[in-house]
């Protein structure tokens, strides 16, 4: 018999107890052992639960009980679950976690407390909900050297996308709409400034080149500013466009982002639509993978958590002792280096003026048309392939002059980056 | 050191002694010891390779040798791969193999025996070649209940249909051509009749239902039957046709078909092109998820055989001893019994009486008509969802009626069956 506590009674937490109960008798089948929910610790009352008896508000209830073996860290945040966490390791506990933030923040450290102490800090349901990811990446995997991994990793922005695709409806109207249906919370920050996502982006980077990627070196850009009027022109160039967190091998450095991009209809992550995620690893091996499916909700981050349980009822969990190294220095190469390709939105007083300008100071744009009324103003265009620090500079030469009103929007174009050294 | 041995040096156990010596250092940092290749078993004469000093004709040296701990196999076929197989086991060795016949074949008495020695038996490569499905579904999907499991399981053939559809070629020219490229072999039949799709999903339901699913006894068709004419009326129906294995849970029994199928073109399958692969799983816990890429290949089997081979180093394998039960009865349900929705192509001599015929044969049945030259004497139909053995005794009452000239081909619509009791 295995007894788990469960820290935070939330939506995933909750989950965890529900699928332990209900799938009680296969999970049996797969471990020849029982799994049972022990204690819950929760500060907050759920009457009427039918766990009553489980709940407590004193983690001492947890930490002196000897018949726990695994905690389930489900409390989200850094602060609180990191001191949890810590206790959890040094009273000789397993953790199982789902929590991105604090594997984002402070995984190296959690991850060598783990294997100096032979246990285990499994958190396959940090990324990507249910779809199983972690686990293939690390084991699945492992014949491979990992070039780069490319996904949609926030379900809630990808929700607003798909609105604002699928019927017209602008940022401010769709993010309503998501948070109204519980696909966005009351502070939505994190995951439309892409936050979330680069969270995720770290984690799977940190696992596939096998150092530690620091979510803060990420360059970071959420959807807040994308308008109706990118999305039309997007669906002109035969495009959509998505939040993508990205993650490159680059000799011995990384390159990673997390920002909107114009893809084309036919890319594999064009299509992947409403909360759902996708995620592309590309191995030399393998070539490309995907893996797609529900990133978020109850019972699919519970069935990620609840499996990472079952591995370590197997003793198949694996401590990535000495695979997360952290390098004494930023691994991460600078945006401003990154070769990109981009879309820009411009309103324009003198069309054939602005035009001259603009090829003067980019070579090579293509400029496109939208053949719709009420488009009159704008010129659009997409550049070549350039380094992201040559690229802003000639933006900001467009903004105050006459033939240009204003640059409205900039978004990457393509999925493309290279390391332009 | 771990010692390994590979026993047939064909497309894959090339590439996975290439990939063991290309990938030594990353794959030396996931385990914290070094795999090596000791001995290659091949009949054959390899002139000009580098691996001379390896190659062996003589079992003996393989078995006698007390460093080997891991037994790749990779000869295919059952006969001498099984007799390998148990020797290995005999001698105390693990064994990884992508041969998913004998699998498929012997799963069950093989991973008891090797169960029985404390030994692994793994077989990531033997289902969509580089694509994890395998560990996924024991161990990342493990909390789930799997209620069921479709997916292009065949490369070969998903190559031809989609050559087929894309450049109107017939069946024979894209065989030929698959051929001529390296997409078929000489002898296509276990590819283009469904059986190597059938052994494929026979292991998959295996796993995820917990009992052995015998691949004798699932229906399986192939692809032979399908004309360009089909193509053409797939498409007026904004469907594709696809070979798709499926199988689901049913009570304590289960369904389970390998056949083509007309799916819409916004179904999670229809886009998987050429030789790529892609399974959906559903779980009660996590939905659907997708797993997609390259199905077959000497690296990407490659890259699932090494993967194997690592987690058997790092001991995080683990013996399916007491999941694959062998029922003592067939579990599988008949597929007479199964509720399926039929495309119908018959030539007619009198349209019109033709119509009112089959209107009355099967009821509730949907017309479509091809506007294009050629097609005047075609009358195609969809039926209602009936049991499949309701099914064949109506098509058989079309045939030798005067207004139809034939019944030219009868392909299931749509990716769903149920089970009529």
């Amino acid at each position: 018999m295995v007894n788990v506590a469960v820290i935070g009674y939330g939506i995933v937490g909750s989950g965890v107890v529900e699928l332990i109960s209900r799938n009680r008798t296969s999970i049996s089948r797969k471990t020849g052992d029982e799994i049972f929910v022990k204690k819950i610790l929760d500060i907050r009352e759920f009457p009427g639960d039918i766990n009553q008896e489980m709940f407590t508000r004193d983690p001492q209830d947890i930490y002196n009980d000897a018949s726990i073996g695994i905690v389930v860290e489900t409390i989200g945040g850094v602060k609180a679950a990191y001191e949890f966490t810590r206790r959890a390791f040094e009273t000789g506990r397993h953790v199982v976690t789902s929590n991105k933030e604090l594997v984002a923040a402070h995984g190296p450290e959690l991850l060598d407390m783990a294997a100096e102490k032979g246990l285990s800090y499994l958190f396959e349901g940090s990324v990507g909900g249910g779809i199983p990811i972690i686990r293939p990446l690390n084991q699945c995997l492992a014949a491979n050297e990992i070039k780069g991994i490319s996904g949609i990793l926030n379900g809630t922005t990808n929700f607003i996308l798909s609105k604002m695709k699928n019927e017209g409806e602008d940022f401010a109207t769709a993010l309503k709409f998501a948070q109204e249906n519980g696909y966005a919370e009351a502070n939505p920050s994190a995951d439309i400034e892409g936050h979330d996502a680069c969270r995720k982006i770290a984690i799977l980077s940190s696992i596939a080149y096998g150092e530690f990627v620091d979510c803060r070196n990420i360059h970071t850009e959420g959807i807040t500013g994308i308008s109706t009027d990118d999305m039309e022109y997007a669906s002109a160039m035969d495009c959509v466009i998505k939040l993508v967190a990205m993650s490159r091998r680059a000799g011995k450095m990384i390159m990673a982002r997390v920002s909107p991009v114009l893809i084309k209809k036919n890319h594999s992550l064009a299509n992947v639509e409403d909360v759902f995620n996708a995620i592309v690893v590309s191995g030399d091996a393998i070539g490309d993978a995907m893996f797609y499916g529900r990133g978020a909700g109850k019972f699919p981050t519970a069935s990620a958590v609840v499996a990472d349980i079952i591995d370590i009822v197997n003793h198949v969990s694996r401590c990535e002792k000495g695979t997360w190294e952290k390098k004494p220095y930023n691994n991460v190469i600078d945006i401003g280096e990154y070769v990109t390709a981009f879309y820009v939105r411009t309103s324009v007083r003198n069309s054939v003026e602005a035009k001259r300008f603009i090829s003067e100071v980019f070579k090579g744009v293509e400029f496109i048309r939208l053949n719709k009324p009420g488009y009159d103003d704008d010129l659009v265009f997409i550049t070549q392939p350039c380094k992201e620090k040559d690229f802003y500079p000639k933006v900001d030469k467009l903004k105050g002059i006459g033939s240009i009103r204003n640059v409205l929007s900039v978004i990457r174009f393509g999925d493309g980056f290279t390391n332009g050294n």
